[in-house]
């Protein structure tokens, strides 16, 4: 009985029958594969849990007009079907000559180069995937954050995040320019809004000038600001300074910082220096060159 | 009869008749290869999905004179023809010495090494082809739009895309010059033509000048330019504003944005700065250097 | 008895019974990977050790809406889940093949290539785990720390260390930006608040004015700066010194610096500017520009 | 008589046989290679395709003083035939062993060791050539176009294409230089001479004199140069615009562009200069500094 | 008896007992490598060899207070001991597997896909070691030595080394930030405090003025500082000299330097500096700007 | 008969006689290795064919002072020899091994991990021998060509070329400074010496003066040039142009370029500023500044 | 007499007596190693040839104090001979399982990986040793040479060599520090001391003056120093010039180069500028700013 079962196992799979088998899992395997590429890819795409809170920034002309949308997605699934079959099918072809009792080893051995190569080349696609899964898990920035992506040394994009899919992020920045950064190169991310800003302004007051008065001048501004309706909500109440960081025959330059809510650094900063003009002037403080 | 179905298997896969279906199938493997690669090549080089939209733009003088094209063409056959036939041709050798009982493992050694020689030098084309597969079907771009390509640091390229296909991206600069980028090393994508665009326009007030009095000026240029029916449709109505960048002796820095149409924002913002240079000349109040 | 202990271990090791065995494996592990992935990934991005001591800084907000972060770990669980069954699924098959006599080697052979790229795709990962490792054993720094992150020719990000996990570290600069900053890319790490600091004030002396006084006055401001309740606890005692560092028409450049407790220097700096301008304008030494 | 086969195959190729076999392979090997490899490089170095256009900037004198060029390819002879003759001796000596029945994976592995290092090495020959193969067939540039070549973040050389070969491509640039750039360094290709060029032009018109005139002058010159002769063919009749670019108190920038035919937008820049001199002389308005 | 050996043997080797022993022998690796683990990485983080001679400037802080440092001893070992656990208990399984008859190729496959991920993510972990050790038996700098650390293009951090480890240099720079470095990174070293230094200064002598009685002064001084006894002894007595290094109108540029002895040249070139502005006004010869 | 012959070769082939074969070879084959490396070493470093052309600019003291000289290669042949006895050593002890029925799978693995750290080390040997052989076949330069060779971004030297190796091109720079460049690191070669070079010479013409009677003393030069003796035979008749490159209040930049003889440019193009100061003064055209 | 020499192989090759053999070998072979490594080391860090002629510059105090050095040595040994220790007996280990019949396959994948990591790690110390043994073949450079090494882009150290390794090269800079550069990393050398070099001067002959009379007083000085005694030795009495580089309404630059011996350019260059300054005085010839 113990012999017979792998007399059995034999039977049905003697090398007629496993090459018949062969070729319909091929079948199978190309019509799943090509299914699940497809579903893979419109994932990796276009993430539906970063998608759905787009809100009123939302590209609505992102897919572009219907017919170049379709003959787009047309060349893809050609290609990628195309590349399916062939694959699929060399696998089978070798195993179909391996089950004939033909040496296989050159055949493997050619086909593992073309492997490789494409190993190698797909090797990003696999780094911007992984980097995308953590960087989503991380919770680094979510739609509608403002971000700078960077590299090493230098910078990637910033702006506000349109998408956040699992192989690339799409960043507005402030000129309207939609940038679409691969999630693999992104080396380090700066999130502006999470927590709290800083405006920050730079002052130079004139030689002459009574240094002390003008810091005066720059805390009362703070305080003020802290008052007005418009920006008591946006100012800290806490951490405003102003330091000396320069020292020349034209002045002092003076480095005031308040602490804002986030992003609203560029607003708060504008209006710290219209009244800083205004005051000093009432002050007779005269601005450096 | 179990027994003599692998009989039957070995009597038609004895060494002679392989070693004819291997010469065979190298023979019919060439000829088909020959024809993939060239229509494949095609394929990665003009891709008809993206190329009958050019319109107005398109490349008319591309082709070239048709003998050098004709010359060319030939030149790419006969090294490709010569390379397919090279591999195929030693891939069938090595098997049929198998096939004849020779220990062919020095011989794939040796093949072996070419072959990743190959690989290392085509991963760079693999990647190409598969970040312009991934670039088309996230429909970053499409001809005639505007574009700005980079790496992490520089720009590759930036202007009016005319052709989007598998391995390169051609675009057209300011200056008429043609690129020709590889997409794999396209890292970051900006697209100036989706959604809407920003006119910036900085103005230095002078120091004795009204900074109030000046932004308010702005204001209304911006309101003229609204109903001016030139400018109406691509000046959006809203998200204008002017904010204080910078402070000195010598005057305010006025940072004005104004949004627009996608693409308008240079026009814009020439309208907007030969406006401002009237209406402060009216207004009293002086540019600063 | 010998012979008899293989004979048993066949029995239980025939190949319908090896091949339920197989099964049944690949459905436990499948279910015990997807378990120690989750558990691992938690670990990866929120280190526990270094979490606990956030304080006043911790990131209250990161974590984000709840139905967001839920959408996110939802859409992170179904591409671990799907992958660790394809990648679980697929070896099993493999080897259930095998059992059953089939030739595997060409499978085998694609599998391994997918596996190349999924492992140089991966390797920045385990290189900024590896390196997230070293940090933390090494007490780098921690959380609340003052850090600048650097690659060998630029920075990466410069302020307050906020979380140090294994893949990543988080620090938030001056500007209240979020960094979050792969391990892996961080070849140097400068470490602002261990020990002490120094702050440097350059100051030039005008032409004219008598360069050897201006250093006695830069040396009394350090002492009367040691007197004073407010820095005599951040001033250290000794090394402060000033040095002629430029020689021009304009005047002699002096280079004035004092050891600050770790992370005053900016404040100390600030003062020490501030003095240096009162006491020179009473001393009748004149700045140079 | 089906076993008979094999038994014949078997004679045919005993070891005495298939070592016999094996060195008058390897000897016509070695004949063929270096024939093939002298034929290749020839094809390489000096494509036909693209040489024999080159009408009057061919380069007369690279192929140097006769004895030069002879005794290179001496030297370049004699190096490769010894490679070939090493390379392929060995393979042979490996087979003839194995056929002696001695264990040559020892062998093997060692010579695989070199055979990775020279794969490495060659790499980026293979990606050279890949490169030029498919430049040539996108027919990127040809003998006689200006081009600028350039990497991620530089420009790799600029000026008039000399030579298309399949390794480097060689450019003579504005000096008269001649640079040879590999074909697999060239990461974006700028033609400068497809389609049309544009003839830009700043000016900055002082502060005091009137902008729309300004304007006015330069429609006027535009409008002048396409009735004139000498540039009527080469100036294209639309497309010609001023935009403000910048405001100061010095006076504001007009960025004045003319689309002209490929290749002349110094020449017709040149003329717009010339003109605008003459006629803002004329118009009475100032230039600003 | 020649024969019993191997069936002594065979029994000794039988399934079952070698189960029992790779059991016990993966038990007797999992506790062992966590031993060595954590002895090698103490050795590596902090070298006993270097370690003795920090001195007064010995980084008292940097194991931090007890409980985070015991904290992130017990992270460190969790993740360490939970991977040896998984790479041992991996290696056993499958040597089991294969002990019972199962086919473990596909399983083997699969592990070194994980391995080559690993061994990647590791090699820079190697070279930093590497290359420490050949610092260390180099000498290249010890603690308490002022050194500059390059890459290639760019500095990678300046200061006086606090710790030299096998993995990382720490190096305090003059602001009191602690450098980490790692020492892969570091391919170039300087030492500034073997042998010598050189203080340089340079002058600008106004145009009218004498350059010959300029350079005479400055000879003067030289000779001065030797006869100084606070200066004696760190400078040395030979190679001072005073070159012409630029000619405009504005003056002859003299580009002075003195020998000192290591790591005193800013202190000697302050004093030459202060010396020189007095010699000059002394000598009537004026500074050009 | 047929059978015989196996029995033969077996007798020839049995493991005693194949170790003492081993054995042999392995000694020949150092002694042949040390000889082959020593004269292909010298082949790398000191190409004939180039070294021939060195003429008046040939290096007489590279070679340097014989003792020196001689101590060199002794080490490099202490280190070599030493290095092809272990190698070749190691194979042959591994073979023997094989021979006496040893597994010898684990020593293999071990020497592959170091071939492959060598195969990795050796590439870029490999790279630069490549390279060299193509340069070389191209003729991209010769003995006394003036050349520049540059990497991407940069350049790595330029200057005379001294001599041209396999491995390194020596070339001298304006400064008298000797380089010595790899060629793998040569990514482009600009040859400043073959067919023509160009002369260009800006020239800013003062606001008030006339820019075409300007251009016109331009045109008289470059005729009278030519008919100047000394210059006649350096100056090409045709190709000179001056050109308006830039327009502001201080006048208009003209751009004159002149082609010239190659290698010639820097004389011709002194020639042409020296005169046109000269004639510019007479003619009465002031410079601008 | 054939078949028993195998039976006596046998017989001395049978599992426990290749085990005890193995065990003998290995215990050989790592003391065998650590010696072969300390000796390998020393000639690696301290090259004799090039050591011997290091003269009055040699480092003296590179060895630094003998405790010191003692101790490094010890924490050397250590790190290595466990390390050798280690993988010896792991190879040991693995052969005799082999021996006793297990099965090694999973055991060798695990120790591959770990040793392709190694192999990573170490190929630049690799690349190190191949370039400095090519950089001494070449004789690119020896002890007291003056030197510029340098990657692509910039600069890795300059100065004077002071030691040349196998490994490193040893330069100490004008300000006296001592550079220790990894010779793989060197991409161009540049001898500052071979044959001649070459002191460049650049004057601003100011506009109202004559530049034909500035030119002749340029050479004038040249033929003088010629004369001069000091300098008669170190002016090489050929190749001397001036050339008009740049004009301006400022005035004409001059550059005015002499040949100088090697090393003497900054000497020269000085008494030249010296020269200048005194004749155009004379001379009437005034310079530019």
């Amino acid at each position: 009985m113990i012999l017979s079962t792998p007399a059995v196992v034999n039977t049905l799979t003697g090398p007629p029958v496993r090459i018949l088998i062969i070729i319909l899992v091929a079948v199978a395997l190309t019509a799943l594969l090509r299914l699940a590429v497809a579903r893979g890819v419109r994932r990796l795409t276009r993430l539906p849990a970063a998608n759905e809170h787009a809100g009123e920034n939302a590209r609505v002309s992102v897919g572009g007009p219907s017919p170049r949308r379709q003959q787009r997605l047309h060349t893809f699934r050609s290609v990628v079907n195309s590349t399916i079959g062939v694959v699929v099918g060399g696998i089978a072809l070798i195993m179909v000559l391996s089950e004939l009792g033909q040496d296989v080893a050159p055949l493997l051995a050619s086909a593992g180069v073309i492997g490789v190569a494409l190993a190698f080349g797909a090797q990003s696609l696999v780094r911007d995937i992984i980097s995308g899964l953590f960087m989503l898990i991380e919770d680094q920035y979510g739609v509608g954050d403002r971000v700078e992506l960077g590299t090493g040394g230098g910078i990637l994009a910033s702006g506000t995040v349109e998408e956040v899919a699992l192989r690339i992020t799409t960043v507005r920045d402030d000129d309207g320019r939609l940038w679409y950064v691969r999630n693999g190169e992104i080396l380090r991310v700066a999130n502006e809004t999470q927590g709290w800003s800083r405006a920050i302004v730079e002052v130079l007051v004139a030689a002459g000038s009574d240094v002390t008065a003008a810091r005066d001048v720059l805390a009362a501004i703070t305080a003020d600001l802290r008052t007005d309706e418009r920006y008591a909500a946006i100012v800290h109440p806490d951490q405003a300074e102003s330091r000396v960081e320069g020292l020349s025959a034209k002045g002092a330059v003076l480095r005031w910082s308040v602490r804002t809510s986030p992003g609203k650094q560029w607003t708060v900063a504008s209006e710290l220096r219209r009244r800083a003009l205004d005051e000093f002037a009432a002050a007779g403080i005269s601005l450096g060159e």
